[in-house]
């Protein structure tokens, strides 16, 4: 059987959804682990990922590069990778981007919906692109193998970065705007772009990234696949379920609201369903992912389109992103220049 | 020639010096990065190391395990290992014991002095051993590979650790008091215990610590060290100088007194001479190990073991303490019990 990578989840973490990952035959997940947290809050939520992997090695570990997954096959486990939705957690402050690598993060959003310090969220009525501090960064992600992720982002902020990273970018949770129109899906043109940039999407199980929401059915999501893969390309496509199991709605009012406001905004839901949707019928938890994949074997699509996009196309797309850009000293490439 | 380890250093460091250490012909250095620092504090010095080591790659590295030392040699490169002379950058947070390990850390003193979260210092008027969180941070620190540094600590806090301690424990920078009286040197006792447990002693050339203090002739020293060798045993002993080249006074004064007074504590020092003692006459900076290879061979030493006082002691010992203790889990080491 070829990888199973999920692209993201943010899930209420616990022994019974790591044995689910085991069950299902995840061999890696990419997992957030901070919103609007400061660089020091990250710090105690990493802690935390620190004690599941010392109580239950036999389920998970972190993983930091692609051999991790390899790895997690070979051993029967989970190799977990830490990504971020926003870039609270490295401050105002270039040089915890390569502390944080260091720690294992492997994914950070220039944006959460709002504008940052480094870019414009898909919220922002203007999105102005990467900001001065945002080139920076993204320069430092790409020299430390730290992956720029835009699925919160603005479109225009989106083609910045995917014009200006020195390395392809992903959107690991999102869905095309043309199957399902909503401010955090893509456009064709964009996703066709990234795919040129030998960029990743992973495809969300979220439903207000779905057409009918909840009631979206397996044979639509299979049909969007596809669809997917005709603008990104066949190696661009993988899975990013948004997974949020078991999470209290607190949660959800969390990541809309963080600090930065005194009244609720409620972000893609409504003051009627202001908490988290039900997930559709044919994906609640980690189990599920062979019904995917039964679903795109009856939609028609080929094996091997099947494997990568089940997680044949992250696990490469793991391998080129994860390590340092260059051995060259700033000195060495000044000199270049 | 035998390798060349510096079992502790803290300069006001500069390319000027990395490229002394390579005159020197300096394999690896412990380096002290933070004294009174918070977390977050420390986290900065690691950034500020972290530039170093992009801005002079054909100079220095960071060191993470034994390998690393051959490696610095093969390449002819230093290779930094950072270690933390009191516990404050562990804050009240044993999950930090992990994270500051997964950056590099790995040396760190229980105390600086006075007494900390978790043992008395060498200052104090009551030296009470370890404390709970101390025994809880002890076994943290063995489970990841952080070494327990007692250099700055009471007498019976450094036995407490000896006896808790499920790994060897190192005084990285002390001479015997029975060469020189000072409150920072160890006695013959606790000496012979450290030994006798697999521990480390790294022998100083800060004037303080030293018979005749800055007067102190290459030839006492050196009749030192084979003193250190009987107490604590040939492969038991190395070179620890408490070089704090280049620092100005104030900085002498920020590990004597951080923040926890607001009156002068003078430490080793006094209201006549505050600040930085000068050096003796032949150990200035880190090109001059060659004459205390050399004073070593003059004094009688053989050749195995000055090889080991050099460096090949520290390296055994980094190579037997740096990893994890075990890979079994709580759950599996509570069953276990």
């Amino acid at each position: 059987m070829s990888l199973l990578i999920d692209g993201l989840q943010y899930a209420n973490w616990s022994e019974k959804i790591f044995r689910q990952m085991r069950k299902g035959g995840v061999d890696a997940v990419h997992v957030t682990i901070t919103y609007h947290e400061t660089f020091r809050e990250t710090v105690l939520n990493i802690e935390r990922w620190n004690r599941w992997f010392e109580l239950h090695p036999d389920l998970i570990f972190q993983g930091r590069n692609a051999a991790d997954v390899a790895l997690a096959r070979e051993t029967g486990r989970t190799a977990i990778f830490f990504g971020s939705q926003n870039p609270s957690c490295i401050e105002d402050d270039i040089g915890l981007v390569e502390v944080l690598h260091t720690l294992g993060l492997r994914f950070m959003q220039l944006t959460y919906n709002n504008q940052s310090l480094l870019a414009s969220g898909c919220y922002e009525a203007e999105d102005t692109g990467l900001t001065r501090m945002g080139r920076a960064i993204v320069a430092e992600m790409n020299r430390v193998g730290l992956v720029v992720d835009m699925s919160h982002s603005g479109e225009r902020s989106t083609m910045d970065a995917i014009e200006h990273s020195a390395r392809p970018i992903t959107i690991t949770h999102a869905n095309p705007s043309s199957w399902h129109p909503a401010l955090r899906n893509k456009s064709d043109w964009l996703l066709r772009a990234l795919g040129e940039s030998g960029g990743m999407l992973g495809l969300s199980a979220y439903p207000h990234h779905l057409k009918d929401g909840s009631a979206c059915t397996l044979q639509s999501w299979c049909d969007m696949v596809a669809r997917a893969v005709d603008l990104v390309g066949p190696t661009g496509v993988g899975i990013g379920t948004d997974l949020c199991q078991d999470q209290p709605d607190s949660i959800v009012e969390w990541m809309r609201v963080g600090r930065w406001t005194k009244t609720i905004d409620y972000g893609e839901g409504s003051a009627d369903a202001p908490g988290f949707p039900a997930m559709p019928a044919w994906f609640h938890d980690n189990r599920d992912f062979g019904r995917i994949r039964d679903g795109l074997l009856a939609s028609g699509m080929d094996a091997t389109t099947i494997g990568g996009v089940m997680g044949g196309n992250w696990h490469a797309f793991f391998d080129k992103s994860f390590g340092p850009q260059v051995a060259t000293s700033v000195r060495e490439r000044r000199a270049a220049e």
